[in-house]
């Protein structure tokens, strides 16, 4: 965006808050959030120019959180995992949260938050290539920023999310995963929470634990298994080589898994994507975390698990206009070479 | 995906035929298609080595239908608007339709058909350059395919759109529409349908004439008006810049347009490009057309459209995760800035 915004006549004025607004025809959602044209695209990734390197912490906001050695200062050097406000938010804390409706339209204020978690001190570009320890710290992070949401009135999810290069929306190289809390439940996560309990009111079983069964059966679309986590191919993968990391024991809330379950969980997708890495050059990817919404109780009908979404094909027309995909890697396939790939 | 597979160690092997799979969890829909594969991403955009161009007819399938010169002969010069099948189709006609089923999962067969119609005869890249007569008559091919599906059993819905430019999804450059024909109706289709049904139930009239008029009253996000047809920026846009060209006559499907809306929507659609060429820089896009399914009947609660989707933003985690979009520019400032641009 900060492209069209330079060289074209049309001139972005800034509004005071994000806006939530719904097209009442399509049914979906989207977030008017001016800030986000602001965001360089086109940064060369140089560790001397990386503001999330260690020792440039000046270049950024104040840090909400940071695991750091002993005896170092918060907004200095001597962390491992760091987390800061998003200088190009998408939603903000304090923004007015009033709805406004006109009759056929209807407009939600952008409340909420928008951090980073820059994964690392040095300038590492692969999440894969951190040793497990450094991804375990990173995903106990993820866990205590979604604990930290849920003390706040008038948010009801939190989407974690990595973007890993150009083609995948990333606009720095540097390894970091994001956060951006929300008012309302997105849909994507009603549609799945909506699944599981359709599937669970007609068997009375969770339709995760039931799919992760029936792949453990077939095997075909199985790329890993350890005590923890089983990792597949999607059977409809939208992406091709879309993987999901699912959690064998039934869990809805991605932030109440143990101490045990979060190494399982590090130790899982660092081998999966150094295989994405070694097998398929280190492609471009978007990983998403789909957990239950904050202050609920635990439910019977839904399933935390990752979605890695390898992005080698490009959405266009027919994406957009019918809403299906078209992935040309049959998730067999995918998932017989992700099998084999030889990592260390 | 050419690069993919040329660049790893991973060969495709082609299935016999497209699968269309949903997946059971989130709902979403996916052609798994393996001749896409084969489709070459990276080739110069230059007219010598366009297969698209008027002379090199033998590099393409045999035509399906041609508006030609008197005299001239099928897959020879003198075309003005020539259709031929999608080499790499993601859909195939004589596919094996049949529905398989292994408990959790169901697959359909990718029955259907796959045709690029070749807009214009010499090498223009914009669809907006050329004269609003060869724009009709495009459009009037699309009416022409559409109807040609309505006799094909099995098929549900076409699906036209276009894609411009490498960031659109375009792997050739020559201007060029799409049709895809399918033996379901798409998600976003029926997703309108609904909502548009659910809004007739409750106020017993068209959620879209209902929106046109809003919008007309309101003008904010009135880009342009003229006898048939009012183009609007949606106000719940997905994209910076997303554009929807609706007819002012209630008509759920396209194809059944007058040959006067056809000259209408011709020269509306040319003027709305030619203002996105000259105040966006020729940006990227995807057009799509939006109807109602084949062999209905006229639907009180449906109303066909245009949307012109430009891809100034790229979706990432977020969009993939959340199902929500982030859109940087409010729909009323680029309403504002479209409704300026000086076009000839």
């Amino acid at each position: 965006m900060g492209d069209i915004v330079r060289d074209s006549d049309f001139t972005l004025q800034l509004l005071p808050s994000p806006q939530i607004r719904k097209n009442p025809i399509s049914g979906r959602w989207t977030l008017i959030a001016t800030d986000r044209a602001l965001r360089p695209l086109d940064e060369p990734d140089v560790p001397e120019l990386c503001p999330f390197c260690e020792g440039h912490e000046r270049e950024t906001p104040p840090e909400l959180l940071a695991r750091r050695e002993p005896g170092t200062l918060p907004n200095g050097p001597g962390w491992r995992v760091r987390v800061i406000p998003n200088r190009f938010p998408a939603v903000r804390i304090g923004a007015d949260g009033a709805v406004r409706t006109d009759g056929l339209f209807e407009e939600l204020g952008g409340i909420g938050s928008h951090e980073v978690i820059i994964d690392c001190p040095h300038h590492e570009v692969r999440f894969g290539a951190l040793p497990v320890e450094a991804i375990r710290e990173v995903i106990g992070v993820w866990r205590d920023r979604i604990l930290a949401h849920h003390a706040q009135d008038g948010l009801k999810y939190v989407q974690i999310f990595k973007n890993k290069g150009i083609e995948a929306g990333a606009s720095l190289g540097h390894n970091h995963s994001q956060l951006i809390a929300l008012p309302l439940v997105p849909s994507a996560v009603l549609e799945e929470i909506d699944s599981g309990r359709s599937y669970f009111e007609l068997k009375g079983r969770c339709l995760f634990c039931d799919l992760i069964d029936h792949e453990r059966a077939a095997g075909a679309r199985v790329v890993a298994e350890n005590e923890h986590f089983v990792v597949v191919c999607a059977y409809a993968a939208l992406w091709p080589f879309e993987t999901w990391v699912l959690p064998k024991r039934h869990r809805s809330h991605f932030e109440r898994s143990s101490d045990a379950e979060l190494r399982g969980l590090a130790s899982t997708l660092g081998d999966l994507l150094r295989r994405f890495d070694a097998g398929l050059k280190a492609p471009p990817y978007n990983l998403v975390l789909h957990t239950a919404p904050l202050r609920v109780e635990a439910l019977p009908h839904y399933h935390w698990h990752l979605e890695l979404l390898p992005r080698l094909t490009q959405p266009a027309g027919f994406e957009w206009g019918t809403g299906w995909h078209i992935n040309p890697v049959p998730p067999e396939q995918a998932a017989a070479f992700l099998r084999e790939v030889k990592v260390e």
